[in-house]
């Protein structure tokens, strides 16, 4: 952010506008949106993620079931309608961010691709960068990781619709950034979103802002 | 927002959190709620506000009718339910940005008390600046500026529900600011409100940064 003196004390310039915002920032909006099976190691990609940037100087803001399904999204349920709305509430949320200059990580299974593709189109009407991050992993995988014992209870029937085993995940055909989380690591996968992001000038090379 | 050059490519403290946030920024991310009549000059001064911020280096973003009833409550409409559950999304988001570290301007005549005290009890639940901004002007004054014609229509009984025609506005108790926006010019309010926002910490004194 440039360090900018108050040379007066009026703004006679207008609106402020999401260019005003992302020079002050030095940095461009975005949405990264992570897709994948439930254990695919979204989340904690995102994590990472955020992370590097931070280091960077660079402002992110994750969209996760912590802070969305517990607050914006805690009137929906798991119905085929409500898991539209759930992901199309997210998908204005983070344009939202996106606007204010703010590289939004959003962090869902979101299995539709209906949905992901409704959320695209928003941010690219408005000419918003729209990344869509296939956090791609075999289901074996990510069964066996289980880390909140979800499949367990999926296989044993006291989840029913769960994506992967009763319900179907359907793969984005042709994603920004199509990632084999079996195969990489977590730090190959951030440097490939980091690349990303500096070709499309969105964040400036790594270790200086733009 | 501090250059900080990247010393090294990991990044190993953990979770990005409200307070590293705010350090990038040097800023306190908080909600400032607009509340007051149609016609009160509370998008006026909002925007207004936001020029005066982004002068001094500081981020804000604006919620109001554009980038919200169109967007993350387009499937609203005004039943009493409905107004409720616009409210209660609009704090939603308000409280995400605020995490983020962003200074959230939100613009609604938000009349119900219930409301609004429901986005405070969110905000001050956890640990966040709600700053609940009575823009209070006369029904008189308000109605004679009409600036959208709703005035007219409701009194022709076009449109129902009409805050201060057929519907209440329940005025803030204790608002953190009171501004009386027919006695007051717009730069006096916008003075009051950075004397806040500096006050408390969440912007630094005009002309430096925090």
């Amino acid at each position: 952010m440039a360090k900018q003196k108050a040379t007066n004390v009026h703004w006679h310039e207008g609106d402020i506008t999401r260019e005003h915002r992302s020079r002050l920032l030095g940095q461009r909006g975005a949405t990264l949106w992570f897709t994948g099976l439930s254990g695919s190691g979204k989340s904690t990609l995102a994590v990472e993620l955020e992370g590097f940037l931070h280091e960077q100087g660079a402002l992110s803001y994750r969209l996760d079931g912590d802070n969305v399904r517990l607050g914006i999204n805690r009137n929906l349920g798991f119905s085929a309608e409500d898991r539209s709305e759930n992901i199309r509430r997210i998908g204005e949320v983070a344009k939202l961010f996106a606007d204010c200059g703010v590289i939004a990580l959003s962090s869902f299974i979101s299995p539709y691709r209906a949905d992901r593709d409704q959320v695209r189109s928003l941010h690219e009407a408005a000419g918003m960068d729209f990344i869509e991050i296939h956090v791609d992993c075999s289901l074996e995988v990510a069964e066996q990781r289980d880390p909140k014992g979800l499949y367990k209870k999926a296989r044993a029937g006291e989840i029913k619709n769960f994506t992967g085993i009763d319900d179907p995940y359907e793969a984005p055909e042709k994603p920004e950034i199509h990632l084999h989380s079996d195969q990489q690591s977590l730090d190959e996968e951030v440097q490939i979103i980091l690349g990303e992001l500096q070709q499309r000038g969105i964040i400036g090379q790594t270790g200086s802002k733009q």
